[in-house]
C-alpha cells in the first residue's frame, strides 16, 4: 500500500471477504473448449465457466470471472488513488455536439462509433472513449490556476464498432476501460504527472503478474509530443509487433521504429522484434480538446490560457485475457496469487465422511484465517475434481482423501511436486504468500 | 451485518477508507441551482457538484455522488449475497434473436429500445432489462434438479429510450440497475425466495434511511402471480399514487385499487391516498421466459420441467435521488449517516493559523479513528464554508474557530443546535452512531 492519504481523493476498494462451496457455484466447467473461439483466453475462461459469451466481442463475466477483474480495477484503482486521482463515471449515451469542435463526430474521422436516437430523431454515440465529454464537464470546475493540476478517473463501459473480434476479452466491442485524464497548468506540470504515470502503470503490471514481461514502449505521439507511451505484453497472442531493449528495459512500437528514432533515443542497436498485447497507453493530449471545446484558466498573472492535458488508459478485461494468454498450461489456467478467484482450492476425494468432514473444517479455519477457499464439495469422481482444478487455476490445491490421513497434500498450479502438509503448515505458507503478493 | 458465508457465493464491497481534503476535490458547489433542471434531487445534487448532466436523463456521478452511489450499491450487494445471490455482469449490447421468442423485440412491443447496429447491419439492441438474455445465458448451467435452486445478479446500465426524462436521477435513459433473477424447481420453492427476497428489500430500505416511508405495495401481476410487489416511498416527488393502509404497514398501487382487491386482502377499508416513488420491485415471471427460450431441467423423476423465475430490480440512482427528496431543506441535503459521502465535516473557520493546526491535527485523529471526514481547508470566509456544508449535508459538522478555543462546536445537520465538545466526546459520538447505523 502506497497510498498517501491526505493527496487521496477517494479510496474506495473491493474486498472480496468470503469463500465458497462449489457445490452453491451456478456456473460449471465445460469438457470441452467453445468450437466458435479463436483466442487461448476465450476459450479458456469459458470453458472454465467464467465468462459467457453474448455475441462476438460481447462478453458477461460470471461470478469467479467477475472475481479475477474486482481484484485488477482494484489494483488499478489504488494506484491511480496514489498519484492524486479522484474517481468519477461518466456515460454512454453522447451528443454530437460534444464531439464534433474535435471533428470526432463523423464516422469517417471515428469509424467504431456505435450511434443510436432519442425518440425525437436526435442522434446519439455510444462514447467509444472521453477525452471530450470531460474537457466539456471540466469546464464548470475549472477557472483559475489555483483549480490545478486535476486528475481525474473512471471505470467506465466503451462501445467500439470493431469489424472483427476474435481475441476473446482482449479486444472487444463492448468493455470497461479505465481512463484518467489530467488537467495541468503548463507541460512542465503535464510531464511530472506523466512521469508519475509511468511509475503507477509499473506497479500495477508488477503486481497483476504482468511485470517482466510488460515493456514500456514508444510508440506515435501525436501534435503535442513525439511519442505517447505504451505498455506492451510480450505474448504470441499479440497483435502488435514491437522490438524490445533488454538491456534498458524498454520497446519501440514497430510504427515508430527507424533509424531516427533508435537514435534519438540513444540505447544502442540490440532490439529483438516480438509479438505484444497493448495492455496500456499513456498519451500527451495537449490543448487540442482544452482549444477546441474552450477549457481555459486564469493564470496568477490575470491572463487566459489554455489546460494542457493527458489521457491514460488501461482495460481490466483485456489485461485479464492476456494474463490468462501467458500463464496457462494445456489443462488450464494459472492465476498469480494476486488476481485469483480464489486463492485456495480445498478438494475432499472420495466418499469418506470423515474426509469431508476434516475438508468443512479446513475450510471454515482457512477462511477464519481470512484465506479466500473455495471448497470442491460436490459429489464427483476425483479425476473430475482434479482436472476441474487444473482449468479453473487457483494458486494453491489443498487435497485431502483417506490416502492424506490427518494430512493435506498442497500442490502449487505452477509446480507438478505435491507435498504433505499439516494445516498449520499450509495456513502459515499462504498467509505469508499472500502477504508478499498484496505488498 | 446478516451474512451467512456458507450460503454466500460472492460477497465483495467497497469500503471508502479515507478521508479528504476539501481543497483537493476538483468539484465545486454553484452559488444557484442550475436552471434547466425540475427536480429537487437534480438541482440540489449539480448544485453540490455530486453530478453532471451530459443530456437530459443521463448523467455523470463526481466524486462525492460516487461515494454515495457505491454506498447505496454495498448495501445492496450485501442483502443480495445474505440471501444466496451470486453476482455477474452482463452486457448493454443484445442481438434480435434474444428477445424475439418472447415477443420483446419489436419496438411496438418495448418502446424504449435505443436500437443499433454492427458495421454489417446486424441490428442490436441497448438492454432495457436483462430476463431474455441471463435464460439464455442459464441454458448452460441448469440441466437437473440438483441445479436448482439458483439466485444471480449483477449491477449494471440499463438504456431506455424515454420521451421526457425530467425526474433527474429518479428516472434516467441510461442508468445502473441491479436486478437479480430466480430460478427454482417449481412455485413453491419460488415463492420461498421471493419471502426472503422482501426481507432483504426491507433491509435495504432500512439500511438507507428509506424504511418508515417505503412500503411494500401490491401492483399487477403477469400471468403467473396475480400481484407483483413494489416497494413506494412516500414523497410529492413520486409519479404513481397508491393507497397506503398504516395500520398493517402495506400499500396499493392505484392501478390495482379496486374493492376487489381490498376484499381479497383483507385488511379493512383504512387507505390514504399518496403519492410515491417505485425505488424497487419484485415479480413472478413464472415459466414465460423459460418455456419460449428453453430453459428445462430433468426432475428426480426423469421428467423434463420449465425453470420457474422470478425477477427483483432496484436501482441504486433511483434511491439516491429519493433520498434527496425525502431529506433536503431550503439549504441543502441531509444524508442519512450510512450513506453519506463522509460522517463528518470539519470547518476551519477564521484566518488564525493555530486555529487551522488544530483542525489538522482533528482531521488526522478522526482519520485514524476510521471515521470518514472531508475537511474544509479552503482559502473561504466562513459564510461561504457554512453555506456549502448545509448545501452537502454531511450528518456532522465540527466547526473550529478562534471563538471555539481548544473545543469543537458540533452540529448534526438535521438539528438546528450546537455544542461545545471536546475531541475525544466527538469521536465518541460518531463512532457509536456509526455502530448503530451499520449493524
Amino acid at each position: 500500500m502506497r497510498n498517501n492519504s491526505l493527496n487521496v481523493a477517494f479510496l474506495s476498494r473491493f474486498v472480496s471477504l468470503t469463500s465458497m462451496l462449489q457445490s452453491k457455484l451456478f456456473t460449471k466447467t465445460s469438457r470441452q473448449a467453445p468450437a466458435d473461439e479463436v483466442s487461448v483466453n476465450a476459450k479458456l475462461l469459458t470453458q472454465a465457466g467464467f465468462i459467457h459469451k453474448e455475441l462476438s466481442g460481447v462478453y458477461s463475466y460470471l461470478p469467479l470471472g467477475l472475481r479475477v477483474f474486482r481484484k485488477i480495477e482494484n489494483i488499478i484503482r489504488e494506484e491511480m488513488d496514489a498519484i492524486g486521482g479522484q474517481e468519477i463515471t461518466m456515460t454512454a449515451l453522447q451528443e454530437k455536439e460534444t464531439w464534433e469542435p474535435t471533428n470526432q463526430w463523423d464516422d469517417k474521422q471515428v469509424d467504431v462509433w456505435f450511434k443510436t436516437k432519442l425518440k425525437n430523431d436526435t442522434q446519439l454515440g455510444l462514447a467509444v472513449t472521453h477525452e471530450a465529454p470531460i474537457t466539456k464537464l471540466m469546464k464548470s470546475f475549472i477557472q483559475s490556476y489555483r483549480d490545478l493540476p486535476k486528475f481525474v478517473y473512471q471505470f467506465q463501459t466503451k462501445f467500439r464498432n470493431e469489424a472483427r473480434a476474435k481475441s476473446g476479452i482482449m479486444r472487444c466491442r463492448e468493455f470497461e476501460m479505465k481512463d484518467l485524464y489530467s488537467f495541468c497548468k503548463n507541460e512542465q506540470e503535464h510531464n511530472e504527472f506523466y512521469e508519475r504515470s509511468k511509475v503507477a502503470y509499473k506497479n500495477i503490471f508488477d503486481r497483476v503478474g504482468l511485470g517482466k514481461l510488460t515493456y514500456l514502449t514508444f510508440a506515435s505521439g501525436g501534435m503535442f509530443s513525439k511519442f505517447s507511451h505504451e505498455f506492451q505484453t510480450v505474448t504470441e497472442a499479440g497483435e502488435d509487433t514491437i522490438y524490445v531493449n533488454k538491456k534498458h528495459n524498454i520497446a519501440i512500437n514497430k510504427e515508430v521504429f527507424t533509424e531516427d528514432v533508435k537514435k534519438d533515443l540513444g540505447l544502442g542497436d540490440d532490439y529483438e522484434e516480438a509479438k505484444a498485447v497493448e495492455v496500456g497507453n499513456i498519451f500527451t493530449l495537449g490543448t487540442r480538446f482544452s482549444e477546441a471545446l474552450g477549457l481555459a484558466y486564469q493564470t496568477e498573472s490575470g491572463d487566459t490560457k489554455q489546460v494542457f492535458m493527458g489521457s491514460y488508459g488501461i482495460g481490466p478485461g483485456r489485461v485479464m485475457g492476456t494474463v490468462v494468454e501467458v500463464y496457462h498450461d494445456a489443462s488450464g489456467i494459472l492465476w498469480p496469487m494476486s488476481i485469483a478467484p480464489f486463492q485456495v482450492h480445498v478438494l475432499a476425494l472420495g466418499t469418506d465422511k470423515a474426509v469431508a468432514d476434516a475438508a468443512h473444517k479446513l475450510y471454515a479455519n482457512l477462511e477464519r484465517a481470512g484465506i479466500e477457499v473455495l471448497f470442491d464439495d460436490r459429489d464427483e469422481m476425483s479425476g473430475v475434481k482434479l482436472k476441474d482444478a487444473d482449468l479453473l487455476g487457483l494458486p494453491y490445491r489443498a487435497v485431502l482423501s483417506s490416502k492424506t490421513s490427518s494430512q493435506i497434500e498442497l500442490k502449487l498450479r505452477n509446480e507438478k511436486e505435491t507435498r504433505l502438509v499439516s494445516e498449520s503448515e499450509l495456513l502459515n505458507t499462504v498467509s505469508v504468500q499472500k502477504k508478499l503478493d498484496t505488498a
